[in-house]
């Protein structure tokens, strides 16, 4: 394992400036906010605190319609650089991350994911005549909403040249999903002083990070092809697949066990764990095992236990909030997924904090803001 | 307003080639109607009619669920380069465009649209530093959801160097709607000889066949300032946002009128009203008026009667088919909601084809294959 000397580098150094989208962002949630009154006039109403969270939920009666669009970002460039280095195509597992960022944020409020669609474009027609990597992303695709139960509705395959660049192809997906019966609401209303914190095992870094983790690449002699842990190389370890866990909530559900709250943890790492608006503390004691490629990453960019913690998932894909009485058997039925967890936490009463004890660190409330 | 030589130029020359795309098109619907089936176990069931229509439709129980997503495709390019010229933004435009090929898809199954969700990737953060052209695309984006009565419910704003070229913004939307009562269902069971042909008129060019478009802007001296008409410039006329129909279906459902099929104009042009599987004929005995740039495009395109109505919208960007009782009705509903319309014809038994009599064309039914 190559060892070059470390300079440090933030995830903003990594290309993503958030103060000029944020300002975007701010308006774009207000005028949507405004909207949301549109859905009386058809007898319906939206669900204001869903406002900010993860999926948008609308009350239609019988039970709530969530809905999403999600991007995978730049993931699939290490997927064509793999493909440039070993002429192996991943877009089957491309493929799987692009619905489980939509998917995974659609389950953080109850909802059963019933449809998805693709949206897959491309710098150019061109991108569709490499038939073993179009025949892998439908096949991945395909796979994905088999594992999640969902059906695969349709999507749109545009080709953009001029937009998206030449050999290059934009991946997103859109989820709609139910929650049914309605008390399967998980929008934190539940969450209080006591709940257990359950981590579920991340595979890997998932789809967030990959602009540091693509940066770190070009800082190695090896690049991608660095060995980060016996036999396995920085590029395939990156292109894990992201975890799918939606088969974890529904089978929580089955099992009679009612989330409280939930959060995917995708970009800002562990700082999701905040995500709630109530003034709650969260209190970790024990931190799942890091995955070697996101141990690598964040000693190869310097990064402190709070910086690495703050950006990456660090091996804790998914939290649950559940009650106490639930926290042992949430994990044994994320196990029986197949998918690891533990309790890892709990949530406690107080100013709006995270710590985690086993690593000194602490967050303030103020070091997520997404509302 | 200038003449220049007039070299012939098709869809497929001006860069999109529909050959390397159907075969992963092919696949992926193959796939994706194999996932259909997940949502027995979840107490549901496809309505397998909506495979291959414009948006995919699930029986939930107490009715339906629609949900689609759709890109805009290149208008944005024309905005781009009008703002080169210009200095002034035309993102509100854009964002109603990119809502309308959402919208007028999700209508045609008989669905109430709902919620929009919001898909903005950049070629990067400095996308949205220029705060004029974000606000408008804020601003356009409400407007459109306002005048559609639906819910902005969120979206992503990624920022994909690397994938999204330097400078341009990839842009779609996903829309979810409720077919609601369920006997809105509008997938052409009732179909049938006899129905009326109602056409709503277009606004323009909408956002197809702008790749066309754009590149006999590279053949005119004057490019996108060209004069088409007194007052009129060719980059202006390209850039009227896309027609809203929502209020139209809504009006219409309001008033008593089952609609039996609708078809959203968009590529193909009016190919698109050979879009039922049944075997039926559609004659046309009335065009609307065309466009002025509309008109301009074919001719410099050098296009004929057939290639133009193949291609373009060229007035009509909504077809409605109703009982033949409804027809003038239709039209009326169609006209207090500020949208022309016209009994444009008729649907026959027979061999499917399109016969637009007033223009001597006439389509075959296979000239459309979309399943």
């Amino acid at each position: 394992m190559t060892q070059p000397p470390i300079t440090p580098l933030s995830y903003e150094q990594a290309g993503v400036q958030y103060d000029l989208i944020d300002p975007l962002k701010i308006a774009a949630q207000r005028a949507a906010a405004a909207t949301g009154a549109h859905l009386a006039a058809r007898g319906f109403g939206e669900v204001a605190a869903s406002r900010g969270e993860s999926a948008y939920v609308v009350d239609v009666g019988p039970f709530y319609v969530a809905s999403i669009v999600e991007c995978l970002g730049s993931k699939a460039l290490v997927a064509d650089e793999m493909q440039r280095l070993t002429g192996r195509s991943d877009y089957a597992g491309i493929a799987q991350d692009t619905i489980a960022m939509a998917v995974n944020d659609l389950i953080t409020v109850g909802a059963t994911p019933l449809v998805v669609q693709a949206y897959w474009a491309a710098g150019g027609s061109d991108w569709f005549a490499d038939a073993a990597r179009a025949q892998a992303l439908v096949a991945g695709w395909k796979a994905a909403c088999d594992h999640c139960g969902v059906a695969w509705g349709g999507g749109e395959t545009p080709a953009l040249a001029g937009i998206v660049e030449a050999g290059r192809i934009d991946l997103a997906a859109s989820c709609t999903g139910l929650v049914n019966p309605k008390e399967r609401l998980s929008l934190g209303e539940r969450l209080a002083p006591g709940d257990a914190i359950v981590l579920l095992a991340s595979s890997g870094i998932h789809a967030n990070g990959l602009s540091l983790a693509r940066k770190l690449a070009e800082r190695l002699p090896q690049g991608y092809l660095t060995e980060i842990a016996p036999g396995l190389g920085y590029g395939r370890a990156l292109l894990a697949p992201t975890t799918l866990y939606a088969p974890v909530t529904e089978a929580l559900w089955a099992r009679g066990i009612r989330v409280h709250y939930a959060a995917n943890i995708t970009g800002h790492g562990w700082r999701k764990l905040l995500r709630h608006p109530k003034p709650l503390g969260y209190r970790i004691h024990t931190v799942p095992p890091v995955p070697p490629v996101l141990r690598f990453i964040a000693d190869q960019a310097g990064h402190d236990a709070a910086e690495a913690y703050g950006t990456l998932n660090m091996g804790a894909g998914f939290a649950l909030f559940v009650g106490a009485a639930d926290a042992e058997r949430t994990v044994a039925v994320a196990r029986e997924c197949g998918v690891a967890a533990w309790v890892a936490g709990a949530v406690e009463a107080g100013a709006k904090r995270l710590v985690i004890e086993p690593l000194g660190v602490e967050y303030g409330g103020e070091s997520l803001a997404l509302r």
